[in-house]
């Protein structure tokens, strides 16, 4: 469903989940371009708990750790559940943030470790369209998120999250993507 | 396309592919019972070169190591990468085996790391009817691989890979997933 602002959402949009939202992924944008220039890729995500106290914050780092599998999501799942000794989040009632729509392996990084609300940012087609990476497929996962009793709100923010991206482009820095040919 | 094996495959099959790959998954099943022993999840993976040398072998660590995402497929192409310095495998020409069908999140980390071959043991449709994990949402991925180039066989012997999945569920070890409540 969508409302006035274009949010995406797999519920009744509510608007303090959304105010908090926006405040947060705001702060995300603002924060990204220093993870950048620290060689970091484009995408910052937190993990709050239902207090609204930050548990842990991390940005991509694929090129600079070379694992593909550091998005900033999995980076940030991985870090609560090393501070929190469990590899089951949904004890801790914890909300992912991030800065864009998560691809198709933090879709899944996100349903195994217990996540029970997911905001992002830009959609996967605006990151695809200004960066070139493939996001994967993940037709209709709003409603398999449902399905598995997880909340998402996404699309906001957009053009703050769509001129980080670009500058990252304008940078010249690494679209770390692997060969096809 | 099914031959007379039952083999799920995204390619016309090759004899000399299929061979090679029902000798090491057999050897990964057979291994696998080990594993779990010392508390590892019932999955085990194994990345081999062009020239069929094994390069990294890991098993499923999200218990042992408090990490959600540590399966089987996620930890041998995170120690792949390690192991040869780069966030992009696909110069290396490298193959992956595993004892079962990647879920959601390891299709997304297999497409992210350069791997250009896939063989796979059972299913996902087994491995969530023996042990009731839920591998996630991807519609028509052997296809979706394909376009990218990626190469996949699967339903590789399965009833040997069933046979250890279901002495998993026997030993009453632990199903690691989060709650959905």
């Amino acid at each position: 469903m969508r409302n006035t602002d274009n949010i995406i959402a797999n519920e009744k949009i509510d608007a303090r989940k959304l105010r908090r939202a926006k405040k947060i992924i705001t702060e995300l944008y603002d924060e990204l371009p220093n993870y950048i220039a620290r060689g970091h890729g484009p995408f910052l995500a937190a993990i709050y708990d239902a207090d609204g106290k930050q548990i842990v914050r991390a940005a991509n780092s694929v090129v600079s750790m070379n694992c593909s599998h550091n998005h900033a999501e999995m980076n940030a799942i991985r870090d609560a559940e090393e501070l929190l000794h469990t590899y089951d989040l949904s004890g801790h009632n914890l909300s992912l943030y991030v800065t864009a729509e998560p691809c198709i392996m933090c879709l899944g990084g996100i349903m195994w470790s217990g996540i029970r609300d997911v905001y992002f940012g830009v959609t996967s087609g605006v990151v695809e369209s200004i960066t070139g990476f493939d996001e994967g497929f993940k037709p209709n996962w709003l409603n398999e998120f449902k399905r598995r009793n997880i909340t998402v709100y996404g699309n906001i923010e957009p053009e703050h999250g769509e001129s980080v991206l670009r500058d990252y482009m304008t940078q010249n820095r690494i679209v770390y993507k692997p060969q096809r040919d």
